[in-house]
């Protein structure tokens, strides 16, 4: 069967098998998932299951030409012009691990559905000049070339996903809130799913939303300032606080909880959202020097950073969620959803009306969520149907996302 | 229709209309053209009509911003990335004004096929830290993002074109010649495409010829040596010798002729393939320099240069194709097909059974000829069908070309 052919078949098949694969900012390698989806009669997703999981680390080697190719200073194209190629050669080797761990062959598998590395990505608008005059451009940019992943593997891939909602005038992401809706919407149950990554993020699903209902935002930090205050606390012998025990050997001090908590930051109104550069190297050293000065232990500003990370998130559900939408629960995800003294403290801002749960209890682990949402996403594609979310992004309209190589 | 039910509706279909667009090397702007194709029952193309033809100048600012990306010492990602996306508002803007003065709407065109804007080609193979450890990756970098084209025009995109042929062990390059013999094969005739551009190179169609019979490669120079030589002799005020007015005026200096048709290139079997960077400013010099030592007038170091072109020409088919292969007419394209003297030059060495003709002749201008070619490819990747050469790119298989985005 060629591959359009493959395609008219997709759309009239009612069970789906495929791979979704992601690489992070983070730059440690690619999380590929095997997604079984059933669709209803109507074309809409009836049922998600993931079958079957393979992490592949980047060699230290690789990551370093990426990380090369993510700043202006060291970015070579040449170099650019390699790797997008040669990345995706890593891409279809976790594919072929994956069909092995899962015992299932190419032919069974309809698409994969890549992320791809970004590389460089546009936070709002760059001048640009246009065929009728100087204008401005949305942009970023995705490597690992999909023609290289479909000749290897043999399966129809979709991918470069960000590029179609940044034409529609969005920003490109987030675009997991879409799978958050398909994944974990609820009839009658407002549902929080809470994201701590190295930022932490949420997607508000009220009870019975429809997809134009979803609104998602950045709360402010997640892991990022804990791991750095654990690594300077532990003199680089610990790159995070497991299980959050060092938080929970240690006393938050309040008043300096209360002075970080006054970052305009919590203040803006949604949609918004921050970056990694600014709870970066210098914001942890000044915060260890303010601990040092008021005397605090390591413990004890541990303690206080996660409690700051609670906060936040508790203080965005109460100021912009809790009063417009009926919510029962929150579901954690991303590294942050192991660390107990987190979860702990949320729960206790919160009160105990509120349950707490991680995705890992829906059957999804921390480090396949998002390339299952990346399945979801090429699936959608490959329906015809569109999986941007225009209230979180800002496009203009819903748009099927993505390029299809067959 | 969502769009890929106007993928399942392309393929059923019998007439077809497509614009194709180019940009070249030379950075100078975009052709585009709006060609018909007609398909036979098994799918196979019956007939290919230029219907309309637009050419959009690049203005300098851009030209400039996408020349920096083409040289490892300027590229800067974050430009790139700005660029990627920007330079397909060009390409959108350009279907416009086709559309216009064609008087058809987006509704009426089934795809818009796009080559792209290339800013770093790597010829051969490149070291790269693969997923088993060292290897060598293929890799070409066109640019032009399909999604801003797709949401701007409302019409499904091809592109990328080069990346299958790569991945199948290519060299992604050239792929014009399955145009050529989609447009030119005949039957009963052994036919030369010949291209005169900066480089000039040929594909030969034997009559009858099955596609793995084209053979193409580079001849050698094409207009690089003789413009640059015209520019020097005229210090700057002319640019090319207009239907080679100024060779005509001169005489032929066959011992310098002679001495530069020594150049091993000549010699080499192919397939082969040269560059602009081996015709460059430093080559031009050291012959206008050996031309006044010698005593030759300007007009006679340009007939010269002209009698190159056309030597290494003729030459090429006399030791390379004509041994093997009836041939009776040489098709001539490229901005080179305007000038009279080089094609008498040409005519004279071959002799008068062999017909030179352009593709001007068979209603296809000069500039058209690529972009309708890239429409063709696009137009096999749509009914899924192959249409790189393996014999002519040296890729492992026959494959479908691009990315297709709805
Ligand atoms: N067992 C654990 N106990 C406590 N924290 C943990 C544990 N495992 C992981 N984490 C935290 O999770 C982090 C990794 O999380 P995750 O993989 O979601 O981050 P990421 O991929 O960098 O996120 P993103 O790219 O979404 O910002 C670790 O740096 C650490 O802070
Ligand atoms: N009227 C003319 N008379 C003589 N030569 C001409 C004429 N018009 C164009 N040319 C030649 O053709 C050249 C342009 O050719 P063409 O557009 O095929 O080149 P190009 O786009 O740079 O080619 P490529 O990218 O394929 O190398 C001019 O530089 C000139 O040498």
């Amino acid at each position: 069967m060629d591959q359009p052919a493959r395609l008219l078949d997709y759309r009239s098949k009612k069970e789906h098998l495929l791979i979704g694969l992601m690489s992070g900012t983070s730059l440690d390698g690619i999380d590929a998932a095997l997604v079984a989806i059933r669709t209803k009669e109507n074309g809409e997703i009836e049922d998600v299951a993931l079958r079957e999981f393979y992490y592949m680390p980047y060699s230290d080697e690789l990551r370093e030409w990426v990380m090369s190719l993510c700043s202006v200073e060291t970015a070579r194209v040449d170099r650019l012009t390699a790797v997008h190629y040669g990345l995706s050669e890593w891409y279809a080797y976790a594919v072929g691990q994956l069909m092995e761990k899962a015992g299932v062959s190419a032919a069974e598998v309809d698409a994969v559905c890549t992320h791809g590395q970004t590389i460089w990505h546009i936070a709002g608008r760059t001048p640009f000049p246009g065929p009728t005059g100087m204008t401005e451009v949305r942009a970023s940019l995705q490597i690992g070339e999909l023609s290289t992943l479909a000749e290897r593997t043999g399966i129809p891939v979709v991918g470069n996903f960000r590029a179609r909602d940044l034409a529609a005038d969005g920003e490109g992401a987030p675009l997991v809130p879409y799978a958050d809706f398909i994944l974990f919407r609820h009839a009658t149950k407002g549902r929080l799913l809470q994201n701590i990554g190295g930022i932490a993020n949420v997607t508000v699903l009220p009870a019975g939303a429809s997809i134009e209902e979803v609104v998602a935002f950045d709360t402010g930090p997640g892991n990022m300032i804990m791991d750095q205050i654990v690594q300077i606390v532990t003199e680089g012998k610990l790159r995070y606080d497991d299980a959050g025990r060092l938080a929970a050997s240690g006393v938050v001090h309040q008043p300096l909880l209360d002075r970080l908590m006054q970052d305009p930051y919590y203040q803006i109104k949604p949609p918004k959202s921050t970056g990694r550069e600014v709870y970066g190297r210098a914001f942890a050293q000044e915060l260890s020097a303010e601990g040092a000065k008021l005397g605090l232990s390591g413990a004890d500003l541990i303690a206080t950073v996660t409690a700051l990370t609670a906060s936040s998130i508790a203080a965005a559900y109460l100021q912009f969620v809790i009063p417009t939408t009926k919510v029962e629960e929150v579901i954690v995800s991303g590294g942050g959803a192991h660390n107990q003294t987190l979860l702990r403290m949320l729960q206790s801002q919160l009160g105990t009306e509120m349950t707490i749960t991680t995705t890992q209890q829906f059957g999804m682990p921390d480090d396949a969520k998002e390339a299952v949402a990346f399945a979801i996403l090429g699936h959608e594609t490959l329906m015809g149907r569109p999986s941007n979310v225009p209230s979180v992004t800002g496009a203009k309209r819903a748009v099927p996302l993505g390029n299809i190589c067959f």
